[in-house]
Formats: structure tokens, C-alpha cells, sequence
């Protein structure tokens, strides 16, 4: 059956999902930053927005020139052509997800692409 | 700027962060199935595949005719016309996203769409 797929991401592990899910609409990323690590290059997109959502921890993301704190529970859509870094705090791992999608491509979701059985 | 937006999602609301983070590439929704609690109705989806993450607590979900039991750290890719239903266990919450995009949208992606700066 093709109708879904499932895998389990271990607890600290870097894992994309776009080929072990076989994903067509999205790549997703989970990621840990240990404390006082950053990812290290600064990187814009061509034509994917990304979302991103803290799950533990905290840190601070540089989007263009400002620099914003985040905290679990934050989410941020960041458009394709900032140039963004993720840190984790000095002190706290930052766990986060990052969610690729190409702008623009939604059409109709929820009410309008459900269909209620 | 219009080159990021943020939101801090409560603990334990419902969230749909398509409209209030100007998402135009996703649809995503924060839930939580209080313990004994299921999604009121089965559904399928017209072009949208759906990304499920279990962020914490347990329950199943039926895909079609299969029942899955499902825990924190497992991701699901439910393609757009299974039937779909997820359930809370008896005796804990289920915390979960749900991520809709459109079937075969994305195009280049990580390496292939990144610009790094």
C-alpha cells in the first residue's frame, strides 16, 4: 500500500524526511543545535519559504539585519529571500524543525481541500 | 519587513498558522487530543498530502483500513485520498502537527534551492 508511510526520529538525531517519506510537497528537517552551536554558513532560498518551529530550548535566529530570540513553541514563516542563522543559546540546546515549501504553492487547504467522510 | 513573521504557540491551544504567519506554501496546525479523545470524523484531502509529526503522548491513527499506533517522534505522509483518523490513548494526550501541502508541488529543494551566503 502506498497510501502512507511512517518513521520514528530518534531523540538528537539530524533527520531529513523528504526521501525516507517519500514527501512531494515539502522537505522537513528536525535538528538539534548543541548549546553554544550555530549552523555555520548564513543562507537564503530561490523559492522556498521556510517554517520553522522551536521544540525545546532557545536560542536566536539573525533574519537580514535583526536578530530575534526564540523560545519552544515559537514558529516563524522566514521568506525565500532573507538571509537567516540559527544559534542555540550559550547555555541550551535548540531543537527545531524546518519545514521547505515552495512559496506560493498552496491552493485550496483545510475546508477547502477536505473532503468529510 | 515583510521578510519573516513569529508567533509563540500556547501550550495546549489549537493553532492554525496559515493565515496569522502568512504561510502561502503550507497549511499547518498544532493540535492536541485530550486522553480518549479522537478526531470527530474521517477525512481525505482533494490535492493536499498531509505530514504528520507526534510531538508528545500516544494513540493510533486508522489510515484506510489499518490501525497504526503511533508515539512522540514518529512522522507520518498520508497521501491525499487515504481516509484518515487519529485517536488519543486512554490514558495520555496526543500532541501532534499537521502540515498540508499540495501533492507534487515542491520542486528544488536543500542544496538545489539554497543560496548560501
Amino acid at each position: 500500500m502506498n497510501n502512507f508511510k511512517m518513521i520514528s526520529v530518534a531523540d538528537g538525531a539530524r533527520q531529513e524526511l523528504h526521501d525516507v517519506l517519500g514527501l512531494t510537497g515539502a522537505e522537513i528537517s528536525v535538528n538539534v543545535l548543541p548549546a553554544g552551536a550555530s549552523v555555520p554558513f548564513v543562507h537564503a532560498h530561490k523559492q522556498n519559504e521556510e517554517i520553522y518551529a522551536i521544540l525545546e530550548g532557545e536560542g536566536n535566529v539573525t533574519i537580514d539585519e535583526q536578530s530575534v530570540s526564540v523560545k519552544a513553541g515559537d514558529w516563524l514563516r522566514i521568506s525565500p529571500s532573507a538571509k537567516r542563522q540559527f544559534f542555540a543559546s550559550a547555555t541550551n540546546a535548540l531543537k527545531y524543525i524546518c519545514i521547505q515549501v515552495k512559496e506560493n504553492s498552496l491552493q485550496g487547504y483545510t475546508v477547502n481541500d477536505a473532503i468529510i467522510l
